[in-house]
């Protein structure tokens, strides 16, 4: 089987060692880009074995993308630029939301959303830019001025783009913004800042740190432009242990579905992770037995789950596992609840299309 | 056209006057209960005209329930109870959240997060009850204590339900409550707490103020029960004017699209509003400008919109015609922009699905 | 004894009845005005007899101003106008804080920020006005923006006053404000708002409902005008039952002091509640026992203290009496703690001076 | 003139080069450890020149403890644990609170509501022990549960020193804490933790990256000791660039005043920053201008404040100084409201024992 997570080694198999997919069970892929290779293939023909999307499934949608930014924005900011949060004015552009039926604008969505709860509630003083009025007005709600960056850019102390767009900050910005002026990227990729118009004879650039480039105006004039455009969550946070616990568990839990399906049920195409109910619970550890174990604290641990994992409800099992973590009991539904509300009493509680 | 809630005036004409169906355009309704009434018309063969499906239409969902119960909920307990929020524990039974795809769970969903979140705000120490994995890992990272009512009902002093389901609080709970316990339901009938259970022999009641009684145990305990177990934001709180005109406008937008619409557009049939892009654009009234007007503060206004309005995306038009009270301004797309998002620079800028 | 909230009581024995005061142990004053009344007497040698500053002990200063000010904020502006607080933009005038040494700044410092919390948490975007250099500063670094008047006047919601200051929001002001504006005090007096300014003959006064009167500009413009500049929280809101405990009791123990203290402890002078180290301890209730009560829930009990309570930390004591209601449990100071930390075990734990 | 933080330089004249006091104008010490050497040198009748205590001033204990700690508690477990915040239990020991009048007890109060704030805001589940009920009556009106630490060490993943007491964490407690518990000190020493119990021959310690320790115990368990119960705030993060500014600020002002002061109005004594009332105002910077400078951001700047400096405000100078970095407007109070406030237009406005 392949773990992937880009597509670089299903790629390489492709194209150097096509004959080893013979040999092979299928492929887990993580990420929107990896998907993207996958389908290509899949249209041209050239997918010869199952492959399954975990890159859309809910605990990495809902976790990885809402919690996780919420902690990096702050962890990155800080760690580059050690600024006090207290009192600065932020611009953050971009406020989608939950629910989105797009992966891609679905992920950037909840960036958006994240970054601005995440700063107002260490102190800082939130502004947001946004184009969809639905958005716009959810941001107003929640406490946030929705304004132009015309109208903000040369008052803001940081500016991040979560937009998933192109060119959202420009030059004509950039001369607006003051002296000291931190701007970064926690949308999907280095597009949105247009970094070109900064490369250009009379701006003078000086690497101050890791990570952090002062781009210096023939006046003096600098601002903090941080991983040269790159995503400010990858390039300069890191990610908690419990999230990648999350994703990490949910492609092992497709790795065994992969294996242990009967054969022919998965055909040479790309699957989601199944959503079937099965029979089987999780098994919870208690909390405070502390097994003698090598480095790296082992907060929680699972007996393996049975072969017949395979029809279980996946995504929520990984949730489920991981519940424990947090000391948090599920309630069990009674039977005459369960079926006033049409479900099983072990889920799946969700209806299938729901991402 | 028939403005409906509910469903009762269409019953009435079904039952009453049924030829008057032939005299009408069409029927906007705006509830959840009118909508299964109207399918079940509808499945019967016994819808003789199109119908607007108006409860759920994003800008329902979104504002009205999740911006709606966050302040019902607080305005609710305060005005019946007095309570002081500041320190006291509350057990939120129930933690969906927005992007359930099923309309009931969705609204319940935003109410319970809404709820604890507001509940948090001002002080109070939240637990929640969920059987759902996904939500309560959710509740878990937005720092909510997870657990059953059994551990905690000794010792909250309020419990609100908001799942949908019935029997969520029953007379085993109640019986372990302590004096002086709040007990109310934020969800979707008045199935969620046991009253059958507490209208015994042995409780006596006690009606202390309008929508509060005492229910009173044989050893002098009291249990404030709010609204008889009915809805508290229904019952005993107000929906703010804002809320109520994003709601109105959507209904006054449907009407004057099945008026103005191309005969034979709709048929015999339920309908979502239209999201097609049209070239209206909402016309901003000027923030400053106070015509002499009769009672009532005009706080926004705006022009008639043109007949050409029924090709408009109606959700996103309803937003935006609301971002002026907010004093919040979009920002436009540039082509280039819209291109690279693959959308038009008017919108609409959600999925067709979404919801 | 005497028990006063205003010197009202006071005042008549004094002037109708002087002769009562040869008969009475002593006063109990718990208002700001009836202290300065007293000091009055006090200095014209005219007190006759010992009396209790209740109103500048702890409990009521830091409970009673912070935590029911952020509550009744929120339930006053509701119960007036049904206004919804997401997104609204809201001056508060005054962002003091806890710690200022004069009793009656220290208050209304309380309250300025108390505001400026309550409405941020529950969605507001709030703005500052301040004239001290060292609470400006604090309120940035808090996360609201510190702007003059003039500058935000034309765009906001909702102007609460809290500075304790006269002449805060003049007519200059109010005709800058857009229509729908609400305006309101928190602060100490009804000198606040200018209202004569509003009491002119091209401005029409409409009572709407109680407490509220829309000020009509003769353009049709509307400013909501609640309880006619005086106390907000006074006049449209109520007092939480667990604050009024907080200060009830404290007045208790103070005319218990009173009573029981040796002949000749206190002269014709007043005083504050005392310090001293006692042996007494709270007698916590049961949380969980409900004796059978007339109406009204008994929430917490306690054990009638004893006599020698007088040498008792009152303020310390009061607060401790309420722990149990929120379920709270001490810790206790190891011998060598208390050593380390120069204290007692059983306290005071706060300095003599401290307030 | 001797700028000292600690007392080291001037113990060091002192002990060394004793003549060198004769040619010194004075000494400004920042530290609290620094100002009880002071006062040892002081009361041993060996201070032979003027001193300016400048820990005590209210710019140092307002903005330095509390705003700091709320940012370098985050950034401190982040940068040494890359845990994640949502969700995780933490329990805080100590909750004081601004005006305390012990200048040590005053800092760690600030730590601990502080640290209780910020971590609440970043989604964490906070619990407080307490000794003084005061304290705890403000911790439960805030929300969080006071609880004794006997109670939630088996439950809790983080746990964060803040008393300013000695062995608040015994052995005991970290006995029973779970694997991988986090346990770190924010306190005023390194005496919160008793160390020297887990310097036994039956634990393991490990150094796994730099200031974290992995004590553990025979059975495996791994307790996470951050920078061996020192200062977490010190050893493991950063102080933003403003905060520095503030303090420096003071400390430059005190030497300022120290050498323009007149022959003889210090006397070999330690002093606070005068209080007086001065005619000078600070020279905002315009937030635009950007002039060539070399490395580092010159956020803000001012012009040369003159020599009659000395009879300014000092604490509400160097705030005033800092409001134009977050674009912060004053209020000029009128004539008239200066009057009413029996204060001057300039200030002081905080009453001369205001801490």
């Amino acid at each position: 089987q392949v773990l992937d997570d880009g597509g670089d080694l299903t790629h390489w198999i492709h194209e150097k060692h096509p004959s080893l997919f013979q040999t092979l069970k299928g492929i887990v892929e993580e990420s929107l880009t990896g998907i993207h290779r996958l389908y290509q293939l899949s249209k041209a023909g050239k997918l010869c074995l199952p492959a399954f999307n975990v890159n859309d499934c809910v605990t990495k949608q809902k976790f990885d993308s809402l919690y996780c930014c919420k902690e990096s924005v702050l962890s990155g900011l800080k760690r580059t630029t050690d600024v006090m949060f207290g009192g600065k004015q932020v611009l953050v552009c971009g406020y989608g939301e939950v629910g989105e039926a797009d992966q891609l604008t679905s992920c950037l969505a909840q960036v958006g959303k994240g970054c601005c709860a995440a700063l107002k509630a260490v102190g800082a003083v939130v502004y947001v830019t946004e184009a969809d009025p639905i958005c716009a007005l959810q941001a107003c709600m929640d406490g946030f001025r929705v304004v132009r960056m015309e109208e903000v850019a040369a008052q803001v102390d940081v500016v991040i783009t979560c937009t998933g767009n192109k060119n959202v900050v420009v030059r004509k910005h950039l001369d607006r913004m003051k002296n000291g002026c931190i701007v970064c990227n926690m949308g999907h990729s280095n597009t949105e800042i247009d970094l070109a118009s900064l490369r250009t004879a009379e701006l003078r650039w000086e690497r101050v740190r890791s990570h952090v480039d002062h781009v210096i105006w023939p006046d003096g004039k600098r601002i903090l432009l941080l991983a040269e455009g790159r995503l400010l969550n990858l390039s300069c946070s890191t990610v908690p242990s419990i999230v990648l616990s999350i994703t990490t568990t949910t492609q092992a839990l497709a790795l065994m579905e992969l294996y242990s399906a009967p054969e022919g049920r998965y055909k040479q195409d790309i699957y989601l992770l199944p959503k079937k109910t099965g029979t089987l619970t999780p098994q919870y550890p208690s909390t405070h037995t502390h097994p003698a174990q090598g480095p790296g604290p082992p907060l929680w641990s699972h007996k393996s789950p049975r072969s017949d994992l395979c029809v279980c409800v996946l995504d929520e099992f990984v949730a489920a596992l991981h519940l424990p973590t947090f000391d948090a009991h599920l309630t069990e539904l009674s039977e005459e609840q369960a079926r006033y509300l049409g479900v099983s009493k072990t889920g799946p509680f969700k209806p299938h299309h729901y991402r």
